[in-house]
């Protein structure tokens, strides 16, 4: 992998992916590449400034990209949003986060695209995979049965707990565990030390297939359903959108950015994400 | 513990809890009463007919008690409701389920409280303990604030997950899943083959302490606290109150009391039951 020294400003691009495994990168740049084929008519250019695209620490040894393409006006597509982010960490590890998520507007109320991974070391990782639901599923059964049951959605998380690295994780956060959907994949990967193969096995043969198959729901099912919103429900889908984005970006950035970057950096970073997540 | 023959219609009361181990017993008593003392000028006596109160299966190898009480027309109480059910299995083990649940009304938007333990084996049991939200998280952060972040419910959760024999528990109905709130609590409990007694000391040890806690909470936070609701959230209020009630039934009651009892009692008690679930 490429390394920046202090200052030298080599900028590194969002399909990259140079710090993570072969089988992680090659899923990364398949499901950005499907979103965007799939998409294609209906995305605009990423049009984030320079320095927020691809942004590292002052002393170079924490380096990330963004990648943020809205939906065009007719588009149930808010917006898609890509990310890596590579950090040294003070123990001689390495933090390596990429993530890609869907979010649609008030054309339809049915539900966000989530998929994250989390590796702190090359033998633990953190997966979040999931269609976080955008109406309150106890007050209304026959949205979870049309995009959790009817999707059968659950079995992909059943098939992943089989595995005995795999254990359920959670978040630290209240609001994280209330975003996200009863057939949501939050679990954590634990190999043996040294097993790091087994890591990169397990995102080619376990994690890939099931990421492939929940964009595959959600681009089938959740893009391209006829879900007209009305009033009252749409002011209260707005309503909820709003906070859900707002409360996630505070939960999810507010406090590592600085952490990592620098407060000069992750202000001019979460800056430019408010302008999406506030809309 | 007494067994009934066939036809021997020895009735027995729900605070007897015939069949469950001293701890248990114990712990299921001391929260009824607890409850039924802090609420004592609230309450209406329980006027569920005789063979709702007891009711068994024709052979007698299927035993339950039902004991629900009313709240008064100007308490926040809606009901409680409590019961023990007991079944011999086909494989020679035994079921017995004890529960206890409170449900608030529309002069507060404040949780419920859920207590329940699902033993199938000796060795072997469910716990779910939780206070489920009356309101849609993820739009109101600051009721998850209230209720669960400044309550500090998910040490419990925590404290329990460090026992080896601990795991967490996921429902097979996806609606159950969505009822709980982020700080539940639902794990099931495996003691090695043979160690009966250790299963007798988790309940004394660990499930009792931190069930009388969670009831605290929500006697001290969600009845106590003062809640007013007003329209448009009153009405939202009660057709997820509704809602809720109606499905949890359904998913709890409507296919294991009929294998359980016979259809003919388990049409009863669910009738009897609807009375409350669907005011």
């Amino acid at each position: 992998p490429h390394r920046n020294n202090k200052g030298a400003a080599s900028r590194m691009s969002f399909m990259e992916f140079p710090y993570v495994s072969g089988p992680r990168k090659e899923l990364m740049v398949e499901l950005v590449s499907t979103l965007q084929t799939r998409l294609a008519t209906q995305l605009l250019p990423c049009d984030l400034p320079p320095d927020v695209q691809y942004y590292q620490n002052q002393t170079g040894t924490a380096q990330a990209t963004l990648h943020v393409r809205s939906g065009i006006q007719s588009s149930p597509i808010d917006f898609i949003l890509g990310s890596w982010l590579h950090c040294q960490l003070p123990s001689g590890g390495e933090l390596n986060i990429t993530s890609l998520s869907a979010y649609l507007n008030l054309l339809t109320d049915a539900p966000n695209f989530l998929f994250e991974l989390i590796q702190s070391s090359p033998t633990s990782m953190v997966l979040i995979l999931d269609l976080p639901p955008r109406k309150d599923l106890v007050l209304h059964p026959d949205y979870l049965k049309t995009f959790y049951e009817d999707t059968q959605l659950d079995r992909h998380r059943q098939l992943l707990e089989k595995l005995p690295e795999v254990k359920p994780y959670t978040s630290s956060s209240l609001y994280i565990r209330s975003v996200v959907s009863p057939t949501g994949i939050l679990v954590s990967i634990e190999a043996q030390a040294g097993e790091t193969e087994r890591m990169v096995e397990i995102v080619r043969d376990h994690v890939s297939p099931i990421a492939r198959e929940v964009l595959g729901v959600w681009l089938d099912v959740c893009v391209s359903g006829e879900r007209e919103v009305k009033e009252p429900e749409r002011a209260y889908l707005a309503r909820r959108d709003q906070v859900s984005k707002s409360k996630t970006i505070e939960a999810d950035l507010g406090s590592s950015l600085p952490r990592l970057f620098g407060q000069e950096v992750a202000d001019r970073v979460i800056k430019a994400l408010e302008k999406f997540y506030n809309q």
